[in-house]
């Protein structure tokens, strides 16, 4: 943390935890992530409910980006599900987005992690979540397409972040891994930019 | 996990992390629960699907619990949706602990948390998983019932695990702390015991 706020102190730091706890124990580790850590967001799975996220949200300035639709091949799995008694029986993660747009986003804190692996699914949680931040990994490694990604997630009022992870962690492991991972990063930084509209 | 090594070794130990990530994290947090702390079985998140599950499971002699019916007062948010597309219609709580119970069950590694505070829902998960190891915490400081915990989960081919931490850990902050401790953890066992028909 101190390397990254030295090197690049504009840049946020979202700690990838992805908590889910009773709400004495999402109190500690709020503190874990937003005070000893000192990260600026952290990520959230919305098992447990709603007391288990708010607790992250009494910390003013932080934010926090709840689990929705995952980029792994099991996401669908519960996520895919459909909720019998919720108007229109949306998917599990059709709901998580409401939520995350709506009743359980108390100060504007919160935003919502989907996969770049499903740039459909993208473009629902939009419309269902039309101004919480997107958290979009799966870019790179996980195989997602940067121009779809960026078409069916960024508005003008409404941002994205796109994570690629392993693909410019390991651009190289030679000699060259610093030059390599920097390439890789601005190419994905074009790539994103060049598919705005 | 040396102090608890030394002190009491037939005592398994759970690391109650309550992990969830995609398959090559996993993977790192499985070799951390299990290699480096030396832990007996972890909790995990089953929100994001079987591959997030799975790489615990080739860890042998090792065990993992899923989050099913949690404890909190937010427990039911999203764990008591029905599922509209899965036979029955059952609660979401239900559709993972037949996961736990069939087809995600490779090696019979599974466990399920279900919460003390609601002994109706222990049993209904007992019909549906009738031979996984069940972990049940929120008896003490939680406020569940032993007796009916015991009644609704426990049958002499069915073990269940039940947590207490608050209640005994902070059972008295004076100079007894540690007489207070142990009499609470007996008082609750022999509670435990008391209840089995």
């Amino acid at each position: 943390m101190e390397h990254m706020r030295r090197n690049a102190p504009d840049v946020p730091v979202i700690l990838d935890a992805k908590r889910g706890d009773i709400g004495s124990t999402a109190e500690q580790y709020a503190l874990e992530a937003f005070e000893r850590y000192g990260a600026d967001a952290v990520t959230l799975s919305p098992f447990m409910g709603f007391d288990s996220v708010a607790p992250y949200l009494k910390h003013e300035g932080k934010g926090a980006f709840l689990l929705c639709r995952t980029s792994n091949p099991g996401g669908s799995d519960l996520q895919g599900q459909r909720l019998a008694d919720v108007d229109g029986q949306p998917f599990l993660y059709e709901h998580v987005a409401r939520l995350a747009q709506g009743p359980w986003n108390l100060n504007g804190q919160l935003g919502l992690v989907v996969g770049a692996t499903y740039p459909a699914e993208i473009e629902r949680v939009r419309e269902l979540a039309p101004t919480v931040p997107l958290l979009i990994p799966g870019v790179g490694a996980q195989g997602g397409d940067a121009v779809a990604t960026v078409r069916a997630g960024w508005r003008p009022d409404a941002p994205i972040i796109v994570n690629s992870s392993r693909a410019i962690c390991y651009a190289s492991s030679g000699e060259d891994f610093a030059e390599a991972a920097r390439n890789a990063a601005r190419a994905t930084r074009d790539a994103l930019e060049a598919a705005k509209p």
